[in-house]
């Protein structure tokens, strides 16, 4: 899993329909100190994360398994918000 | 899933024939300011975009599901037409 | 699988509930001198690491193999607590 | 899937016996003005590609559905030779 | 697939028990003219490779096929020890 930041949300009326009721959310990696990794990514949000939320995403196959259908073209899924980050020193 | 940009449309004939009545678009990811993230992908379009238009596509084994088929060698595939991205600020 | 060493760990209350009983690590991946290599990711900890260990990590689909549920949306899973690597010169 | 092209086969007498009758060949990744990008990749040939060809080829789990058999460890395959590519200006 | 070479072993005692007899091999990937390309990965090996030996290897879901197991939480194995490599001029 990755850390995120949710940073906005995606519409879209014409698109496959297997998937309802869950937010696309464009979500920026970043790592323990909350700097930007890469591009964002676009997940589905499984757990209700609001706008500036720190968040966890799995991606690939696993991504289709919260969802409430058995199949969907989903590569990304948001599945945990977080409280915090306990850093070894 | 990532967003990306129709650029172009990719021609074959002698190839593994499963998927037909889909058109192999050629995508270039971009970032939610449209600027260009690496390099084109191959994805078949399940949702008739056309030439210029932002879309999202997902990649991997979910990219057959949308398909009229069970399997088929596809691992990337055209499943929305953006209509528009908040970013928060 | 990969090298990585064990910097930390998440916590989160609202998550999606499938897999109990495991924590949730964060993991530098390392090269075989103990070299960062990117960035840290989110792994399930399958065998008990402790702060500091080293440790390897299995990732996409493999990792839901280790746990005692038949489907759960993970990622990344630690598998095993390097004993020693042998380097041929 | 992924533009390339066909630049030379490997051969291997001692290996996991489970996919015959198909070439292995190497495969320099390419964008659309035929540049490279990345490193070349060992794909199995199920188009029967020739050197030089300009061919598209899907990685991870889809790559062993055009073959012959049900499970084989490969993780890419050609699937299409390219006839065309149309890049909208 | 992907070009590699044996570099070293790793030794595991606490692990999760799913395959046995299998090495678990350090593998540094390469191009067709031997150079390094990235970090080293740890493979499982099922075709007896040695130490310095050019092999390739598979990734992902498609590692679990050569084992003599269903099931393990393994994501890449040497598959194949590579005789020659022509490249096309």
């Amino acid at each position: 899993m990755q850390l995120g930041k949710i940073i906005g949300t995606i519409w879209a009326t014409r698109k496959y329909e297997a998937v309802t009721g869950y937010k696309m959310q464009f979500v920026q990696p970043i790592n323990s100190e909350g700097k930007n990794i890469g591009e964002p990514i676009i997940a589905l949000d499984t757990v209700g994360a609001g706008p500036g939320e720190i968040i966890y995403f799995v991606t690939a196959s696993e991504a289709v398994i919260p969802l409430d259908v058995d199949m969907a073209p989903v590569d990304a899924s948001i599945v945990g918000i977080v409280d915090s980050i306990n850093i070894e020193s």
